[in-house]
Formats: C-alpha cells, structure tokens, sequence
C-alpha cells in the first residue's frame, strides 16, 4: 500500500495532497504563500501529521514548482527556486529540506511540466507522449512533453515570453509585462483583460470584443508554438481558460493563422480534439506533483 | 571498413556523398533536382558506381531531405515526402528506392534535423543533447535536438513559420510566404531581402540598414524560440548566415529583447560561444546525412 505526496508550489497559494493507491486524493491543505520558512514548515508539518494516521508513511514527494527554478538533478542548486522576483524566495531550497524532514525520494519540476505529467497519466493526454500543457491565467507558462519527457533544456521553457504580431491601431494595450511588454503573457493573460478593459476577465460577456482579441493572441502563440514543437495535442488550462467559449474561437483562429501549412489530420480534421481544455481541471498541477512522486519513487 | 553514403537532397539541386572509416568524403557528386524518377536514378547510379570501386559495398545510406517528409517508422508513408508544393514530388517514395537497389538500411530525416545530427557529431555542437540548427537561405527552417534525438512530434518543427512582431512604419514589406505572408521566413529569409530592397543579400554592403533589420527579425524568432525551447546552444547556418557580420548584431539584439529574463550565464555571459555558425559550413546537411547512415547502421 502506497501512499504519496504531492505539492503545488504557486506564488499565492500552496496546496498539499496525499494520494492512496488508486490514485484518490485522502488528505488536503492549502494555505497562502508567505515567506519560505514559515511556508515550508506548513508544508512540513502537514506531511509530518499524515504519517502519523496514515497506515504506512508517505513513500516520496513531488513538487510542482513556481519558478524558475533549477531542475538539473547534477546541478549545485538542483530542487532551488533561483531568479524569482517575488521577495525572499530568491535562492530558496524546495526539495532538500523535505528530504531532511522525511528521508523519502522528493522530484521537483515547473507548475506547467508537472501539470503536463499529470495530464499524461490520468488527464487529456492520456497516451500521448509528445504534447503542449499551457497554462494562461494570472501569467502563462507552458510544459512541453517531447518522447514521453518534459522539456528543460538550458533553463526550461518560458513560453509565455514569446512574442507576437501586435496590432497597435486594434489593440493600443501596450502589455503589463515588466520585462517585454507585449509579449504573449504580457497581451493575454489576466492582467492583461484587467489592464486592457478595466475589468477582470470573468465579469466580460461571452459576446464582450475581450474574447475575440483574446483569441487571436493565444491563436498567435499556438500557431508559432504548433510551428516550433509540433506537438500532437495541445492542453489550454488556467484561470482565463475557465471560460469555455473561448476554445471554438481559438480554434478557428488557429487554423486560419496556419493557413493549411501544416497538413495533419490531427489539425485539420479533428481540432476539437486536438485543442483541448485539462482533464484534470484545475487539479493538474497537483496531481502532476503525484505523479512526479511516483516516478520518482519507481527510479529509487 | 566501413563506407557510408549520405544524400543531402535539396528543391534545387542533391549532393550525394560517400565517407570512410575516419568520417572523410571519399567521393561525391552534385546534380540538380529534376523529377523523381530521373533525380533517384542518378542517385542510385551514383553508389552502384561507388560499391565497384569501393574495398566493400556502402554499409548504410543517410538522408537529409528537403519536406515536408513523413519521418515516423511505423507509418505507411515513412520515408516519403509527403506535401510539398514541389511539382511532380508530392507522396514521392525517398528511401524504399534506395532500400530495393541496395537491400541496405536507410534512414531519412528533415534537412535541418539532419544538419543538427551532423553539427553533433562533428561540428559547432559537440557535447550537446540539446540544441538548436537553423538555416535562413532561401527559405528558413530548424531542427531541434532534444535529449539527443531531433524533435519530430505531429509530422517535424516548420520554425520559419513562426509569427513575428511587424512594424509595418519601418518596414512596410508585406513578406512572401504564400502561406502566412509576414511570418519568419516570409520577412527574413533571401527573398525577403531581395524583395525589400531590390538586390540579392550578397550584393548589400555589410553597412547597409538591410542587415540591422535583418538582424531584428532572426533576433525576434531567437527570442521566441529560446523562451519555447531553452536550447544550450543556437547554431545559424544556410545562405544569409555567410554574412558573417549578421552574428554580433544578432547577438546584440537577442540580448536586448530578452532583457535579462532568462538568467543563465550562456546567454548572459557567454553569448558568442551561444549563437554560433555551424562547425561544418555548408556541410553540415551532408555530414548529417552521414550521421544519420552510422546510426541506423548500428541500429541494425
């Protein structure tokens, strides 16, 4: 009988969960983001609690991780949050002082691979190895699946930091995000709707001109995202995804922006099953962070 | 000892090559791309020719194709390419011709994944599983290593495709894809500079305006495909590259745009060992073919 950990590390909030054997979720927490200390001893304590009533202790852990952070396992701040501009999380160890606390495996990744991880083993994308998780709400973020694997890379992928065409008689926005403006996250993620129409994204009308600029922009992006990776499924979740007639709309749009270029059935016939919202809901992340404890703990 | 054949088969013209054990060329011949039956006639007479000279018949043969190809082994147009807009090359067979006159295995992949291959083996990528090859020539395209094997997913990357921002007042070339207009390649491979200004790109002056926006939109696509990617390393090759002088200004710009969000010291401190011209040159298609040869010949 195993029982696992799971962690979804985000900017404002953390969420714990323990999972049992077919995969059921058996205790939860969460609680606000605060300092790293004082968050990390929540997250501690929760663990060190279920133990005690749990039939056997927790086998590992996993994390599903704001970032940036390290994920190079031979690295020197492998398991660190690293650049993050958010206070006194600079250069902060997420998974060393579980493994102190617990002597259990611990795996870390992004919020956005984890999430995908997770919807590859119980979500969307159940069977694909090689597919887009992207996450558009409060930022955007993506995790590329490449052979069954996420993508790293030199750092990982910041895929909302892409850029895009932007239309400035149209759209006169000029982005909220600090480091290039206009690019993808800084159009079209939450802020963005707030900053552009003065409201937030779910007090806009389904029929409101929001959702049909919103569209071309995150159309944009998957265009250059299909052109680039040529994933096999794409996954759209988040916050602003939350408003579901949004998908017909990107859907057209991006088979009009790829314009018939790339010519796979996938696309062209079946786009509804291609772009597609989490099977997981809003509980990709976490069950992602299971799911890197799982594999974590088959690896030791 | 072992011979090799490598074909880099291009729109315009095919390079057929055979290596020894030591990776040198031992023979080669160059003929333009007619129709296919002619075009895979002289190919095949080309190593029948070879494996009568040769101390021992050619071992295995690799090819570097132009595309769209069907790279994916259990499908029934592997080895095929597939929808080009290539007169009379539409659903041409590539490597069973090869495989019937040879009874040899035969491995195909994209130009640029190939070139990717070879710049691993024994060009400007030595060391890396993890990387990025781009040609911007007459049109532009990119194959990606990821953890050691080139990216193909759906059907295979098509990173020319890309949208890009346009500031139509500074440039108001509307681009030549036929698919999307203004995207990467449309904008910034060779007939975009011929188009915007009148000449061929070799025949400007290194101090001519055409570089420095030249320099912007590969600046803008590195920036996209970095934060898509996170390669370790951008390789730039094909025509427009031979001006070398494009290098420090991409450099420069890709720096700008990125404006310090991606905090690795390859990018931040090291960017001349991180955007490179290829190690090989105009080799790199070939070589990669090459490579492609050995490893399905150790496959087998």
């Amino acid at each position: 009988m195993n029982y696992f950990g799971g962690i979804e590390a985000g900017g404002t909030k953390f969420v714990c969960v323990v999972t049992n054997e077919d995969n059921n979720i058996v205790a939860e927490t969460r609680f606000p983001t605060t300092n790293p200390d004082e968050t990390m001893s929540h997250v501690i304590q929760f663990f060190e609690q279920q133990n005690q009533v749990l039939p056997c202790p927790i086998a590992s852990i996993g994390v599903a991780c704001f970032g940036p952070i390290d994920p190079e396992p031979l690295s020197e701040k492998y398991g660190y949050i690293t650049t993050t501009p958010k206070p006194g999380w600079r250069d902060t160890p997420i998974t060393q002082p579980l493994r102190d606390a617990f002597h259990i495996p611990v795996a870390i990744d992004t919020d956005v691979n984890a999430a995908a991880v997770g919807e590859a083993a119980w979500g969307a994308a159940v069977g694909f190895d090689y597919f887009l998780y992207l996450t558009i709400g409060t930022g955007i973020g993506g995790g590329g699946i490449v052979n069954g694997r996420p993508l790293h890379g030199l750092i990982h992928p910041e895929m909302g930091h892409i850029r895009l065409p932007h239309d400035w008689q149209r759209d006169p926005y000029a982005g909220f995000c600090p480091f290039h403006g206009d690019c993808f996250e800084g159009l079209a993620a939450g802020p963005a709707l707030f900053g552009r129409w003065g409201q937030p994204g779910d007090m806009l009308a389904p029929d409101h001109p929001a959702w049909e600029l919103e569209a071309h922009y995150i159309a944009l992006a998957l265009q250059s995202l299909i052109c680039t990776l040529s994933p096999k499924k794409i996954i759209l979740g988040g916050g602003v995804m939350q408003q579901a007639h949004l998908f017909p709309m990107i859907r057209t749009q991006t088979l009009q922006l790829l314009n018939g270029y790339v010519q796979s059935p996938a696309i062209l016939d079946d786009i509804e099953n291609y772009i597609v919202p989490p099977g997981l809901g809003s509980r990709a992340g976490v069950m992602g962070a299971i799911a890197l404890a799982q594999q974590v703990s088959h690896n030791v």
